[in-house]
C-alpha cells in the first residue's frame, strides 16, 4: 500500500521541518497585525470555474459527491475568501488583513518544486486602494523570508505594475479585448527566446523590448519603492515590469519572490485584484484587494541549499524534540511513585519522558537507593545530586533555564 | 455561492479558538514525550476498505481521480499510521509515541457534533504490549482535557477491558464467529432498552445483564486504575465494563471520554489495536498499539458550556488578537518615517499595527509636533510620555514586560 502519486507522508522529523515552517509564517505575519483565517479544503466546483474559466477543472481533484453535488478539493484561496468577506463584509471593520495557512491540491504532472498538494500562506489585505497596503504586503513578504534566515543575498521580490502595461497598451492603441494575450506573452518573456516572445507580440515587438531594455516604471511603483527603501528593505527588491503574473485579474501593482540564483521556481507570488471580489460576489459586493501566496515546496528547497537557513531550522527542529527530563526508574517496585513524579513535573509544563519495561540503569548515573530521594544529573554539565520530592519541580526547573 | 454542507468557514475568532484547541492539544501531547506526525489527506480508498470492510465506502468522500486511481479524503488516521509504520519501522526505536492534528471527512448524515469534515488529535503508542502504555495513553487523553480547564466535574473517562469480555465469551463457550455481534450489542447497551439488548444478546442475556449490575474488572484493569490513581487522576476515570467500543480491530483496554452531564456525544474515545498493524501490512510488521481520537467539535461544544474552559478559552482567543503596540501617523508627511519605526519594532519581535490611510489623532492623545521624538502612550495606565527614536524599542519592551 503506497501512499498516492505526489502527496507526503510527513514523518517526525518532515513534520517538525513543516511546523517550522508553520510557526514562522505565522508568528511573521501576527507580527504585521494580521488575523488567521481558513475556509473549507472541499468547495463547490462552480467557485473555481467562475474564478478561472472552465479549463481549471482539468487541473482540479474534482468529484461528484453522494448528494450529487460538483465539488472540488480547493485548489487556491482567493475564491473562498472572496465568497466569505462578500459574506460576511459588514461585520468587520475595513481594511481586513487576514492570512491563512492550508493545504492545497492540484492535478498535475509532478516536477521539481510541484507536488500535488503543498501547504500555502496567504496572505491579503481587502478594503484599501492606496499605496500603502501594497507596501505592506510586499514588505511582508520580504520579512517572511527573512524570518527563515534568508537574506538579500538569497532571495528578491521583483516588483511590476500592471497598470503601467495597461497605459502603455492604451497609448499603443491596443484593443482590450487583445491585452490579455500579450500580457501573458510578456509574462512568459523571461522563459522564452526573444524571437517566440516578438512572434506573439507582432507589431508591439519593438516597444515592448524598448520598455524591457530600457527599465519601465510608474508613479505607483516609484512610491511604493520609496516607502520600501524607508522600511530598510531596498537591497530586497526591485523594480521588473518584465513580471505582470499570468492571471487575468491581477489589476496593479504585481510582485514574485525568486532566489538569488535562478534555479528554483517563483517562492512567492502577488499583486492587487481590485475587482475579483466584485466579480466573485456577481456585484454584491465591491473590495479592491490583494494578496499574495508562498508555498512550503520551493520554500524548502531554498532553505535546503542556504547554509544559514538550513542551520536555522535544523535548531528548530531538534529543539523541537528535546526532552526536559527522562525519568530512570531504578527499581521497578518504586514505578507508580515514579509516575507520581512524572505527572508533577508534565504538569509544571516540563515535556518529560519515562520508559515503560524495566529499565537498566545507564552506568554513568549512580543511582538506586535514594528513594524518597531523587537523583537527578544534569546531562549537561554531569553533575549529580540527591534531591527531594517536594522540591524537584523547582530545582528542574531552575537548571533548565540556568544558562552553563 | 455557499460552503458545502456539513464543511465549516473558519473567520477570524473562529480560527483563534480552533487554534488554541490545536495549541492545547500539541502542548499537552508534547509534555509527554509525543512526536508530531502526519499522513496525507487524500489515499487510496483501498487503504480503508481493507480495514473497515467494503460498507465503509458509504461513509466516505470517495472518488476515482484523472488518473483512474480509487481514491478517499481520510476519514480517520488509523490506516495511514499502520502503513507509515510498517513501512518505516526500522527506522525508528520501539516504543513509539505519536500524535497527529489534522482533518477528517465522512460522507454522514449531520447531526449536533458531527459534521462532514471534523479536526482531530490522535495519539497513538506502538511497540509497547505492557499495561504502562495503557496507563500513559489514557492519563495523556485526562490530561489533554484538563488542558483546557475541565475538570473531574466536567468529565469521565470510562475504562473497559475487551480481554474481559472475550474471556467471559469464552467461559459461555460462545462461539468466535459470534462474539462481534455480541460485543456490538453491549457497546449499543447504553443507548437502548435493556428488552432491546436482550434481544440481540439470546441466551447470554441474564449472564450479561449480571455483569452490567455486579461490575467487571480484570487483572489489566486493576492494574491500570492503580497506576492512574498514583499519578493523581482517579478522579478522572472509571471503569464501565460496557463501553467495548464498536470496531472489530480493538483487542485490550478501551476507552472513551464523556461530559459528565450526559448530553453530548463522546469526546475522544480509543483502546488497543494490537493486531491492526500486522493486518494491513498483510503480515510485514507485527507490533502492539493502542490510541485515541478526539474531535475538535464534540470538545468545542463541552468547552462552551463549562465556564471555567469558556473563559479560559477566551482568554487564549482574545490574547491571540491583542497588538503590542498601535503607531498613530500624525502627520501624513511623516509617514516614511513612521513605516521604519514599525518596522524596527517589528523586527524586534513586536506585533505593531498602524492606519494606511491619513488617521485622525485620537483626542485623548496629544500628540503631532514631537518628531524627532515620539510620543508613547501606555493604553492600560493612560501615561503618556515622549521617548526618543532609538529608545524606543527597548522602552516598549519595558512597558510591555511591566505588571500594571
Amino acid at each position: 500500500m503506497q501512499t498516492l502519486p505526489g502527496f507526503r507522508d510527513f514523518l517526525p522529523a518532515d513534520c517538525a521541518s513543516r511546523n517550522y515552517i508553520f510557526d514562522t509564517w505565522r508568528k511573521v505575519a501576527r507580527g504585521y497585525g494580521f488575523v488567521e483565517w481558513d475556509g473549507p479544503v472541499l468547495e463547490p466546483t462552480e467557485l473555481y470555474r467562475k474564478k478561472s474559466g472552465p479549463e481549471i477543472v482539468d487541473q482540479l481533484f474534482n468529484f461528484v459527491d453522494k448528494g450529487e453535488r460538483e465539488v472540488a478539493m480547493r485548489p487556491e484561496l482567493t475564491p473562498t475568501l472572496a465568497r466569505v468577506v462578500a459574506a460576511n463584509e459588514r461585520g468587520f471593520k475595513k481594511p481586513l488583513k487576514w492570512f491563512s495557512i492550508g493545504q492545497f491540491f492540484r492535478y498535475e504532472k509532478q516536477q521539481r518544486g510541484r507536488l500535488r498538494e503543498h501547504f500555502q500562506l496567504n496572505c491579503d489585505i481587502l478594503g484599501e486602494a492606496g499605496p500603502s497596503a501594497d507596501v505592506e504586503l510586499v514588505a511582508l513578504c520580504v520579512d517572511v523570508l527573512r524570518g527563515f534566515g534568508l537574506t538579500e543575498k538569497d532571495f528578491v521580490v521583483r516588483i511590476s505594475d500592471r497598470g503601467f502595461w495597461t497605459e502603455f497598451l492604451e497609448q499603443q492603441q491596443v484593443p482590450p479585448e487583445n491585452w490579455q494575450a500579450i500580457l501573458q506573452a510578456i509574462d512568459k518573456s523571461e522563459r522564452e527566446p526573444r524571437e517566440k516572445t516578438a512572434v506573439k507580440l507582432g507589431p508591439l515587438a519593438d516597444a515592448v523590448f524598448a520598455v524591457f531594455d530600457g527599465g519601465g516604471r510608474s508613479q505607483r511603483l516609484d512610491e511604493v519603492m520609496a516607502a520600501l527603501r524607508a522600511r530598510g528593505l531596498g537591497e530586497f527588491v526591485e523594480v521588473d515590469v518584465q513580471i505582470v503574473r499570468g492571471l487575468a485579474y491581477y489589476t496593479g501593482v504585481v510582485f514574485e519572490a525568486f532566489d538569488r540564483t535562478g534555479k528554483l521556481r517563483a517562492i512567492a507570488g502577488g499583486g492587487r485584484y481590485d475587482n475579483l471580489v466584485q466579480q466573485l460576489s456577481e456585484g454584491a459586493v465591491s473590495m479592491p484587494a490583494l494578496g499574495f501566496a508562498m508555498g512550503d515546496v520551493v520554500l524548502g528547497e531554498l532553505i535546503k541549499i542556504v547554509p544559514g537557513a538550513t542551520e536555522k531550522m535544523s535548531g528548530a527542529v531538534k529543539a523541537y524534540g528535546n526532552l526536559d527530563a527522562f525519568i530512570i526508574i531504578a527499581k521497578e517496585e518504586r514505578r507508580l511513585d515514579a509516575l507520581s513524579i512524572v505527572q508533577r513535573l508534565r504538569e509544571s509544563g516540563m515535556r518529560v519522558d519515562y520508559s515503560f519495561g524495566a529499565a537498566k540503569v545507564p552506568k554513568q548515573f549512580q543511582a538506586g537507593d535514594e528513594w524518597p530521594q531523587i537523583a537527578m544529573k544534569d546531562l549537561r554539565s554531569g553533575k549529580q545530586e540527591l534531591v527531594g520530592q517536594d522540591e524537584l519541580v523547582s530545582r528542574v526547573k531552575a537548571l533548565l533555564s540556568a544558562e552553563l
